[in-house]
């Protein structure tokens, strides 16, 4: 056996030596054809009282631990239990370190029976980190076998399991118990989720498709809620994917909102295309607990590139008193370069419908081409000619995916992007932010309101969940990277073979249109999560937080 | 004569041709020797009405405007008047659009007139800018000869003479009159002022020394009185090196708190180190009313790289509370790499004991190596091998300034710096940036206020003004530009030859502060302004505003 593979394997075993005895499933997992949708299955290996726990949401969650009804260690415990449950379904974890987090939620306990008050406001609440975070006592491989025993990658730092991610420690200085690493592919640069350590994680409504990536441990272990709130990173739709294709929330902020500095990433110093630090969770209230908790942490103070920008009640309350009146949402249907698959239409047209019931106004939305910012995010991927991450697979020499392949080849391109190359497409990037931005204000025209669009949909992805290997389009999510804009993504419904057949008259665009159309089958996806994004401008993060929750509710509504 | 010498003469022909006969100087411009400081000399071309305009601030003459006292005509035919009287003295302009000016003013004051009220918060302010900005009806030289006919070197675009720059739009929207484009050097990357245009910008305090740069013209033109406010840009200094130099004040904000996009610039897309736009003024609060009114535009709905930072009253009220208790300034002597000459040191115990006398307290500021920072800029600068701005000479063949060439060489380097290499030096500067912060933090231990160091202050150079083809260390500048924080610059006394003797104890550090040391020659410098920086966290302009004027004050009471 290859050495990659012997360490791959006995790091493994180690972590899930860390599962209780009595935690692991009994028997056989039974496959993806037999047991498709395991987010109902899991719950037999739980108590009442641990789903009753697990079931609620963060904002719930911290409520119950901050009435003193909920033990923080009770709560910890739980989501523990359902995390080891779903990383046995699904394969979610990297890494676990539940005692830890036991005992931290002891401390806390320790704290508020003392104290009379909470720590902080996550009090007790268990939050999962993408395997990009370093925390204390752990490994942090980033999916590869070569970083196992280094500080990524690198050897005796005197960091490798010491060292924490800025956000780390302000998530404990919150209050918030931490107990998992969750899943990512190798590299971070797609919308599945696989490496050599967990294989593949599976899609918990519908195991025979992807749970999205790169935080597909996190949209995941989410679904099974086996977490009520964690944290991942997007730089093409890292937390929107995998949101989308589990059938949960999250919120990609604009870059510098929250502070990214001190996690693991691909390509470091690459510096076109920002990426986003954002929450995924099972509710609206529970994300904007955890962005505007971190907020009051005044992370400016310890991560020079975040903005000074604390969380603006005054905004959240001005949108919620402009949503008293007409709200206008630009809607886009398709970006012209690849057709959504039926249900993610039939999603968009649920949302449209919630819109106009609300008495609120649907425009087309027509901005410079999309296209155009998804070579800019491409070519910001390709500077290097992948040489940061096949530096990366050399380390162990393991195994390189399929999907990593195709975008990186078998090893580093001989030459990479000069200096004046790098700034061209740096000024294109900005040309095209401000043609875009240009064409929002535009809408003030057509709305009727005098003001500009308040914010757009589009669909989250082609398709729903994609289909092992086939994420072949990744526009939809790119976008917002290129245009740093405040994007959310909430569930709306599920494919139905029944319903979602395809439309006869459909026409190409192109090569990848075809392919990604032809890649649709009804009985494949019935079951699988379909959302949309909802797109605010640059920073405006307590608006759309508002505004999803209000589409949310509505689409709720339009279903019952 | 080259073609790049007529062109260039043909043009200077023909801005010069733009200044009535009346407003010439008679016979010939007495030399430097004759007379040294034109500051006062010019005053005996104007009116005493003229003078009594263009000598109060900004702030003044707006409300002067409101209020009816003055017409915004007299006042832009006053500032035109003084402004083509400086170019004449130390030649300070590259564009002249008075006809335009005076005819915008006469709009304004009909305007003014009919409604009863102003166009908005700069109504009728005359307002100077740098030739990176681009103005309707007259040429963007930046410089180069090469320049002429195109828009940024490209010809056919259809912009050249049409286009205008977003903070155009803004200061005509806010009342703002344009009338005049300030000189720069060739490629903007020098602390003197220089091109085949208009030769040399002196000194106007001090002809035999240089005026800075990269915006010389602003601070020459400012500290002659034929501007009341202007802007530049500053990528290593480029604004603080001409206030610095003339006498007069500036602020340099952090990166992207006003709109920069569409400027004329050097090695465009380079994104390690972003530049910033800031005023040149005669006075504190006229930096503050420009500042206030442009963020009151609401750059963010049309600049997509600004933040959403509107002006903060309650950080300037914060500051203004927290004054009446102890403030902690950190001081800074000297970088540890170049000593400044003696009236710089000088300038800096005068700060010192001003702080003391308002019973505020000074504290050494012992930071991160600057030189790191240093390195981390010049890397910056160099990513490219000179291709851009070679390119931009290449276009007529003109002649590179030596300044230029000991940057940038006699062509473009054969190799430019890879993805990887810029990479790593981003990863180098966002490092440097944390540990930065990290120790202002850690001051908190030694203020006494519980709270770190509220300032900190450091020479803006090391000598007063440069003497020409002696600016040979940007390093106490830089290093604003790479942590990204605001910094203002105020004046604080002149050079005296027989005060500011050399001190015989002196021991160089290394060559270049030899090199910098043997510069010094009291003769020469006597009557140069002497400037400090103030230096403030990531976009903290409101606050550092507040204690720029605190210590100005203070300093002009010691001075008494």
């Amino acid at each position: 056996m290859a050495d990659w593979k012997s360490k791959a394997r006995e790091h493994v075993s180690e972590v899930n030596a860390l599962i209780p005895k009595e935690w692991l499933i009994p028997g056989t997992i039974p496959s993806a054809d037999d047991q498709r949708d395991v987010t109902g299955y899991i719950r037999q290996f739980l108590t009442a009282r641990e789903i009753d726990i697990t079931e609620v949401d963060a904002a719930s969650i911290v409520a119950n631990i901050a009435s003193g009804a909920w033990k923080a260690k009770e709560v910890t415990e739980a989501f523990c239990h359902r995390a080891a449950l779903a990383h046995q379904l699904v394969h979610c974890l990297h890494e676990i370190f539940f005692e830890a987090a036991i005992a931290d939620a002891e401390r806390l306990d320790d704290y508020f029976e003392k104290k009379g008050k909470t720590l902080g406001p996550l009090h007790g609440l268990p939050v999962s980190l993408k395997d990009q975070f370093h925390v204390k006592g752990v490994e942090s491989t980033m999916g590869y076998v070569g970083w196992l025993g280094t500080f990524q990658g690198k050897k005796d730092t005197g960091k490798d399991k010491v060292f924490e991610s800025e956000m780390v420690r302000e998530l404990r200085e919150l209050g918030a118990v931490l107990y998992v690493k969750t899943s990512l592919p190798q590299t971070l640069i797609s919308g599945e989720t696989f490496n050599n350590f967990i294989g593949y994680t599976n899609n918990p409504h519908n195991r025979h498709l992807a749970a999205g990536g790169s935080s597909g441990g996190e949209g995941a272990l989410i679904a099974l809620r086996g977490s009520p709130v964690g944290f991942g990173t997007d730089i093409a739709g890292s937390v929107r994917m995998p949101a989308s294709a589990n059938g949960i929330y999250t919120i990609k902020p604009s870059a510098n909102r929250l502070p990214i500095s001190d996690l693991a990433t691909s390509m470091d110093g690459q510096n076109t295309i920002m990426a986003s630090i954002g929450p995924l969770a099972t509710s609206i209230p529970a994300m904007r607990l955890v962005f505007r908790s971190l907020l009051a942490a005044k992370p400016w103070l310890y991560d020079p590139q975040v903005v000074e920008l604390p969380y603006r009640d005054e905004l959240e309350l001005e949108t919620r008193e402009l949503a008293k009146g007409q709200l206008v949402f630009g809607i886009m249907e398709h970006d012209g370069v690849v057709t959504p698959h039926p249900p993610v239409a039939r999603a968009i047209e649920i949302v449209r419908s919630a819109i106009e019931k609300l008495g609120h106004k649907a425009v087309k939305w027509s901005p410079p081409a999309h296209i155009r910012a998804v070579e800019i995010l491409v070519n910001a991927l390709q500077y290097d000619g992948g040489l940061d991450v096949h530096n990366s697979f050399s380390l162990s020499g393991e195994r390189v995916y399929p999907q990593i392949k195709g975008l990186y080849g078998e090893k580093p391109k001989d030459t990479q992007w000069t200096a004046s190359e790098i700034a061209a497409n740096n000024v294109r990037s900005r040309e095209y932010q401000k043609e875009y931005l240009d064409y929002w204000n535009s809408t003030a025209t057509i709305t009727g309101t005098g003001r500009p669009v308040d914010a757009w949909i589009l669909p989250a992805a082609p398709f729903t969940a994609a289909r092992p290997g086939r994420y072949d389009y990744y526009g939809y999510t790119m976008i917002a990277n290129v245009v740093d804009y405040t994007t959310a993504v909430i569930p709306v419904t599920v494919a139905d073979k029944d319903v979602d057949v395809k439309n006869a008259t459909y026409q190409a665009f192109n090569d990848i249109d075809r392919k990604v159309w032809d890649s649709y089958d009804a009985e494949i996806y019935h079951g699988a999560p379909v959302a949309v994004q909802i797109v605010g401008r640059r920073f405006e993060e307590e608006k759309i937080l508002v505004l999803a929750e209000i589409l949310d509710k509505a689409i709720g509504k339009t279903e019952v």
